[in-house]
């Protein structure tokens, strides 16, 4: 029989929201009646410029993609002013951790992240049969952080601010403190999946990859899946040093963006009123859903991201409540193998949040 | 600083084919200039009937994909008479190869594969670390397979039939004779990326994944990104033994095709036809290749796949005939990087080959 590396035996696989296709399938709900709110994917959808681009050339899907990736390496170049050396693309800034971890783990390291974060930091970890070592709070708190660092001396740290799946944030201060803390021989990535999120709603959140070059052993990722309103496209950048850089270069498979996620997301980067748009939309209705929890007396995290999460006491079971929503067509994401009583819900559309309101309020009534 | 992983070191990237927007660019010709026959990509482009579904769903683009692939599993194990169970989709056969690398390889590990033969099996294994034998000539001939199996018992033995760079294609019969004859700890890939020229030229050549599946030690891989004219969308497949399969999906990143690669492919999938007529505009073309070869009296080795490739004696070098090609707007892939005095063209439609035959003809001249 084949021998399969040790690593193997370890490893869960990652749970995925939901698609539509499978409430349809299963339930027998018609698709326009099923209301996903699992994925954090963009309400607004895609940007009608790019979803033109993406029409006007869907003959060119035979062709393979510029490989140096120059044109949508000069667009994140201008919009952060860094240079393209400073640049990786990846197939979503998940393919960027993927190579992060294949580059920097092996069987003898370990790893750093909060107790409750982005469930990818821990999966690849172990596909290297890395060690995983989690805070015992799901915020970014500095003391929990460096008494684990001096601890464990591990060779990466992940901070995720604004933080999945919880949605608080580390504020720009609080994650440069943690950064100077720390040794230049530890790789710190900064997930920023939902920086624009946060930085338009206090300033004090914002964290630029420029802020972050001073640094040598610092990694920021950012993506098109979320403001940009690209989540089934598969764009994400990480921008480092290029000694960085460099390496992590060595674990990217050519042709890892597809030409149409190419042509995508460098007509996104053109279409900065539709990203400030999304995020208008997501600050009026994520309100509603502040006031709804506030009404019902239910507790949330407060929120710096397009989800918000809702905790719950004794009282309902997030497992219960999420298998009953999803029989009525409503996807949202459970918290439970977290660990937490909890639900995560992405802030839809107007309509979208109302039959979410409804369906709620008869499941917890 | 940072400790990159030692294998890192060892590693040279995969030297793409260059694309048409850099032909642009560093030489200034219009793109409408530019016959870019170095990638393989059906010169048909993509079937009409896809590039509408793309068309059609591009507003789709900001939705994650249904991860399970349900419906282009169903699809293809319709089409290969195979179990669900049995397939695993990669972003190209490509990232199977990645997955297999890593679920099999370590340092102490190494592979086996012919002379000459498609670039990332080596650069998969070196990023493990894993040591990589290669057999002294390009085909894959017996004796020196078994020879060089038992003198180094590889984990992984690569098959490419037909074989990338080169064109030429091993038989059924020599494949099976290859397997029954190594160790069933051994995993062997068959690599059939192509299969689809080789098995319309002749039977003898037709392996399909069901033959396969009798030993369970084997994979075979497949792609859209040739006949089916999906080179730019990244969807290729694995097909082994569910126990196989299952250690390989433990590599999988979530979400690693996009929204509209899979359904691209799921819709390539019912489009057979437009293979047909992809392989029927090949098989007219390519005579022209061997004509023209043969009328200049230069060699080439007999293709089983929808590239040729002409050796050269001393009198040229493939480097400067690439090279003065590539100035005329003419892309095509020197392999001297393989060792080899020669260039690998992709056979492309009646006009692209008639400008192709023109500047050769010039440049040789």
């Amino acid at each position: 029989n084949i021998q399969f590396n040790k690593a193997l035996k370890e490893i869960k696989t990652y749970e995925a929201g939901k698609p539509i296709e499978l409430v349809v399938r299963e339930y027998g709900i018609a698709p326009e009646d099923v209301v996903k709110l699992a994925s954090n994917e963009n309400p607004k959808g895609v940007s009608p410029k790019v979803a033109e681009a993406i029409a006007a050339n869907a003959h060119k899907a035979y062709l393979y993609p510029d490989d140096s990736m120059f044109e949508l390496k000069a667009a994140l170049s201008g919009k952060f002013d860094v240079g393209d050396e400073n640049i990786i693309i990846g197939a979503g800034s998940d393919q960027v951790l993927e190579f992060i971890s294949r580059a920097v783990l092996d069987e003898n390291a370990s790893v750093l992240m909060s107790g409750v974060t982005f469930a990818m930091y821990e999966i690849y970890a172990r596909q290297m049969g890395a060690k995983v070592y989690k805070t015992s709070s799901h915020e970014h708190r500095f003391d929990e952080f460096m008494e684990a660092y001096h601890m464990y001396k591990p060779e990466v740290v992940y901070i995720c601010t604004p933080n999945n799946p919880t949605g608080d944030a580390t504020s720009r201060e609080e994650v440069v403190k943690m950064i100077e803390a720390m040794d230049e021989d530890t790789l710190i990535v900064v997930d920023g999946a939902y920086m624009e999120y946060a930085a338009a709603k206090d300033e004090k959140y914002r964290i630029t990859p420029k802020d972050l070059l001073r640094y040598e052993n610092v990694i920021y990722l950012g993506t098109f899946s979320k403001a940009y309103g690209l989540g089934g496209m598969r764009v994400g950048y990480g921008i480092a040093r290029p000694e960085v850089i460099r390496e992590l270069y060595k674990m990217r498979p050519p042709f890892n963006i597809t030409t149409l996620s190419l042509l995508a997301a460098i007509e996104a980067c053109k279409d900065e009123i539709f990203v400030e748009e999304s995020i208008a939309l997501h600050q009026e209705q994520i309100k509603r859903y502040e006031q709804f929890a506030i009404t019902q007396g239910l507790r949330y995290i407060d929120s710096y991201t397009n989800f918000i999460t809702y905790l719950f006491d004794e009282q309902y079971h997030s497992s219960a409540i999420a298998d009953a929503l999803l029989r009525r067509g409503v996807i949202i994401r459970d918290l439970a193998s977290y660990g937490m009583n909890a639900i995560r819900i992405t802030v839809g559309t107007e309509e979208q949040n109302s039959i979410f309101f409804r369906h709620f309020s008869e499941v917890i009534a």
